[in-house]
């Protein structure tokens, strides 16, 4: 990573933490550090996983080439041995979506979550080898949040003992699945479940798409790629699929039947096992977005604060060096809130990893208490930190100039292909409506003595909140973490209840739900701010060893609270949690932590331990020698391959020649 | 346009309003609309100009049938005998970027502007009939926004009566000028004039770069591609390109001599042309971004309006029919705030057509007193719109969920082709802290009697704005416009009197301008939305004919207003201008609103009178078609040439198999 050439040399010496430190905070521990970092350095020195030029590869050739790095990668975790963990990192650092991340991610937990103990002897060996590649086929072409309304059937026929899975319109195809489109042999189809004349609704089935023997797809299968999606490589490596079956017959052992089964004669029967074991798998699958997002948010930022230390712009007296961009307060508010948002998500994250475990050991206690809890958290915090990362992608890419615009930046890419993010696993909007109803519920149950819950707890001190007024008087006070937890307290517990007033004046509660969801977002959106400034500073509390790395990332959750409050100013105004003179010195606070961040940021994007491989940009190198490494990109482009441009005799000369009245275009 | 099928026919039903009568007041005139109309359906109904594919054909292909239409397009202008006005709507409906851009829209002005009539009778002629094509080679790869900063010198040689152009640098070379790449013959090159042992600073020359006779670059210079940029199609049909020049010689009579002159001795002179006639171009060229700005946002604002009353999801009970997405609050509030933006914009940029026009008659009678304000306006209305508009493309996009990332949705390549204008014609940041400086300078000669004109004229009633406090007491007093403006108003001024009382603190103004920047920029958008809505309020004023058009601007207006009220909060509430129960009001308000213009929504997106070619996309089809046609996009894609991809054999079939040990990948 590091070579003779360091630009950035003279930032680095600034640092006043120690960095190796940080990265140990970072990776969650020294041995996830040594890992990665073991992990990322093998992708990184393997000439099969370069990533040049995937911006300008067509379609087909993406995708070949993803097939080969997918299977080379595969390979080496076979050859090397690698632990499960480390196979993940290593297919994290390959860095390109496939369809193994749906077979892995998906497909297998499924059958985990779903199947019987016999549906798993059967299926998962064949999966752990990838002796079958799955994928998950949920989201219909005119069906994508409302999973109830999927249309896709499986009828039993108690004649053959056999499902008839059947497409019954065109709005029933199935669509967006990844992997489908031309790798799974396999797919956990979903579909309504018709048996004994009754639909039963949405139920998840294995089914075998295509051909073992010659990749060909089965008897009534038609599937195939949905087409070119946003931006340059980007999910583009993925195959995405369409998928129509037209009475396609599986055995009625193929419905995954852990939670309900349907019997020889065609009863339908729910099993003893708890329904909610669903919501541990989302439990989980959220959580990994959320440590997903950190991980965007922190590439993003690392790019656009190391040429943030590179570019220089104005402010030269004629002839002297110009002043680096990352001096300029206005870069500065918004790189390094983006910089304290990497780091928070990072230790939301990490949480979150946690509450999972501790959702899964209560779900095995048959404990249900937190869950729901627990779930709203999750889709909360999904929503949250996708959103914030998708837009943060987009900040980085605008704080890097005109040169951001590039491919060889990397942020182009980087955002196309984490955008989906904030619509997948549930829409982002739909999510914090979620949060919004379990908050309205929590309310509503005060009264009845029950007492909330994990993230929730705040609101059982509801009617002291209502009366919170902030105690700022200077400054310095917003660096206390009581003054800023109060603060958020106050202004979520506030908004919730202000939604629930407004909620009563409507006869029919639902129709008030739908009329009064624009403000009901914003109070979903208030209480997961909470969770994650209440979490960072959690994080805080603990011993965390290293010269100077509490410091640090005491003034990063200085800037994120504040930021936020900022960002948000009229709801803690309105709110009257605080007020217009303790705005304004949070204001002031922030630009004074801003400058303590300064000598630091460069330091504290190293920390994330990111190779100039995974970063895939020529902004972001470790070394800072952007400008001759841009100017050697350019070259690349196929356009240079020849000095006049094919098409120049046909279209460009008889223009020029005046001669374009006779000319064939 | 309209087919057998219409499944948007209900919609369009609903309006309450005269469509074409508004699509009379979108174009500007009855003249505008009939000629954009007659060449948007020229432009539609011409094979070549199809836009299918484009997001699939690799670069090569994408440049070269860019070439195609651009020689075609310039041939129909020939044959057709088209007005320069009808030229440029063809060439705007072609809607691909290219070289002609350029040309067109920089080189001939900039001849026009900076040349003497001498220079102007030489080179406009070539440049009308594209005998020469022209760039404009300003910015570098180590300088974009600090134009004084640029490195390219070009030495006064007495001894030939030549200037010398020259990169003494790498971070010199000529970085981004579009058409410069593979096509344009000549540059408008901006380079250090160096005469008589003295740095005169950037001034402007003509100077060709390719040969007439082969296209070769001509001797010294080396000139390229710069790459791949953001996005499927999009900015890659654009040579955006790098230029080095080694020693190159020119005749002196090509260095643009309206303002200043080098004589032939060397010495240099300045003409008593006065200077502020680049500020002419400046204002016309942000003029124009700002219509482009409402003519990106409107584009996508019709898709997502279209596709989001064609989805549906949730809400029904048991098989009943589902709920229209637009019937969501939570939809209407994203969506509706983008649809009043549209038309917000589309008259403040009609204004601005006014005011290019009012200045330059005032340039003309040497009266300079307007410039000052109209260029900060101008600034300020580029930035305020641009980065409004690409926010809004992309928040589009996410408003129509998953489809909206298919390439075929043609949002992701809007959103792509539109980002840059962020940066381009002055980062939006740079600018925003020009409108911060002219407003602080406004309000310090306040004391000493000079009267604010134009859109700062408000500044001259601060004292009264300091102490404004609104008197809204109901929700619908906010559909007073003078309930609008005052509030706007008192916001800007406030924010500009309190960012000048925090300055005054510093010893160092320069200091202080740049520790408060972040301030400074709010206060600059304060004034720019205060601009925006008040010219939308003065359109509104006149007389403007067709059932219900009026009618519908007004909630538009209204709207507009309070959905930014509602997002800036924070400084309407700690600036005193309203109270947190007005701004409850306004939140009530708002949503009463959206109700009014649901039912008109289609209508108001068809107003825009846009072709399905022009929209390019399958989401926003006229006829509501949405899903049969998706499901025909899908397999046009390379992908889907064969049943069974390409790398099958080579890669999974031996991961399936289990013989990747002695596969050679």
């Amino acid at each position: 990573m590091e070579g003779v050439v360091d630009h950035l040399a003279f930032e680095r010496n600034k640092a006043q933490f120690d960095v190796e430190e940080m990265k140990i905070v970072w990776a969650g521990s020294r041995q996830a550090l040594e890992i990665s970092d073991k992990m990322a350095r093998l992708v990184a020195s393997d000439p099969v996983f370069k990533k040049d030029n995937r911006a300008m590869l067509d379609r087909k050739e993406l995708f070949k080439n993803t097939l080969r790095k997918t299977a080379y990668a595969w390979k080496r975790i076979i050859e090397l041995r690698l632990s499960e963990q480390e196979a993940a990192m290593l297919r994290f650092f390959v860095d390109q979506p496939a369809f193994t991340d749906l077979h892995w991610g998906m497909f297998v937990p499924a059958i985990k979550g779903q199947g019987t103990e016999e549906q798993q002897q059967k299926w998962l060996p064949l999966a752990y080898k990838m002796q079958i590649i799955g994928c998950y086929a949920q989201t219909e072409l005119g069906h994508g949040s409302n999973v109830q309304g999927l249309e896709t059937t499986a009828r039993f026929d108690p004649k053959t003992d056999e499902f008839v899975i059947h497409s019954p319109t065109l709005t029933s195809s199935k669509w967006w699945p990844g992997g489908l489109g031309k790798v799974s042999t396999h797919g956990i189809v979903y579909a309504r479940l018709i048996t004994d004349g009754r639909d039963y609704g949405v139920h998840g089935f294995i089914v075998q798409l295509r051909s073992l023997d010659d990749h060909l797809p089965l008897p009534g299968i038609t599937v195939g790629d949905i087409g070119m999606k946003f931006g340059n490589g980007a999910y583009n490596s993925m195959d995405n699929g369409v998928l129509r079956f037209d009475h396609v017959r599986i055995p009625r052992n193929q419905m995954l039947m852990r939670v309900s089964q349907v019997t020889r004669e065609g009863k339908y029967v729910q099993s003893n096992v708890p329904r909610q074991l669903v919501y541990g798998t989302m439990v989980f699958v959220r959580q990994t977005i959320v440590s997903d997002a950190s991980t965007a948010m922190s590439r993003a930022v690392c790019i656009a604060t190391r040429y943030s230390a590179v570019r220089r712009q104005f402010g030269s007296n004629n002839g002297g060096i110009e002043t680096q961009v990352i001096d300029y307060k206005t870069q500065q508010a918004r790189l390094f809130s983006l910089l304290a948002s990497a780091y928070a998500f990072r230790f939301v994250g990490e949480w979150l990893k946690w509450l999972y475990m501790d959702v899964m050991k209560r779900l095995q206690a048959n404990d249900f208490s937190t869950l729901p809890e627990a779930h709203a958290c999750t889709a909360g915090l999904k929503s949250l930190t996708t959103s914030a990362t998708a837009d943060g992608i987009e900040e980085c890419r605008k704080l890097c100039g005109g040169h951001g615009y590039l491919c060889s930046s990397g942020l182009p890419e980087l955002f196309a292909v984490y955008v989906p993010t904030c619509t997948y696993e549930g829409d982002n909007t739909v999510l914090l409506l979620q949060v919004a109803r379990h908050l309205l519920k929590t309310i509503s149950q005060l009264g009845s003595g029950k007492k909330p819950v994990g993230t929730t707890s705040y609101i059982g001190r509801v009617e002291q909140l209502m009366r919170y007024r902030s105690n700022v008087q200077k400054g310095e006070d917003w660096l206390n973490p009581n003054a800023v937890l109060g603060a958020f307290e106050a202004r979520a517990a506030k908004k919730v209840v202000l939604c629930a007033q407004n909620l009563s004046r409507f006869t029919n509660p639902e129709e008030g739900f739908q009329e009064l969801s624009v403000d009901l977002v914003e109070a979903a959106v208030a209480h997961c701010q909470l969770i994650v400034v209440s979490k960072f500073i959690e994080k805080l509390q603990q011993d965390i060893p290293g010269k100077g790395v509490k410091q640090q990332l005491e003034v990063l959750c200085s800037i994120y609270a504040l930021s936020l409050l900022c960002k948000h100013l009229g709801e803690f105004l309105s709110t009257g949690s605080i007020n217009p003179k303790q705005a304004s010195l949070a204001n002031d606070q922030l630009r004074s932590l801003y400058s303590q961040v300064r000598p630091n940021a460069v330091a504290l994007v190293d920390a994330f331990n990111y190779t100039d491989h995974f970063l895939g940009s020529v902004l972001g190198r470790y070394d800072g020698d952007v400008y001759p490494k841009l100017y050697e990109e350019a070259w690349k482009d196929p356009l240079n391959d020849s000095v006049v441009p094919d098409g120049y005799q046909e279209y460009v000369r008889p223009m020029l020649k005046q001669q374009l009245r006779n000319a064939r275009l």
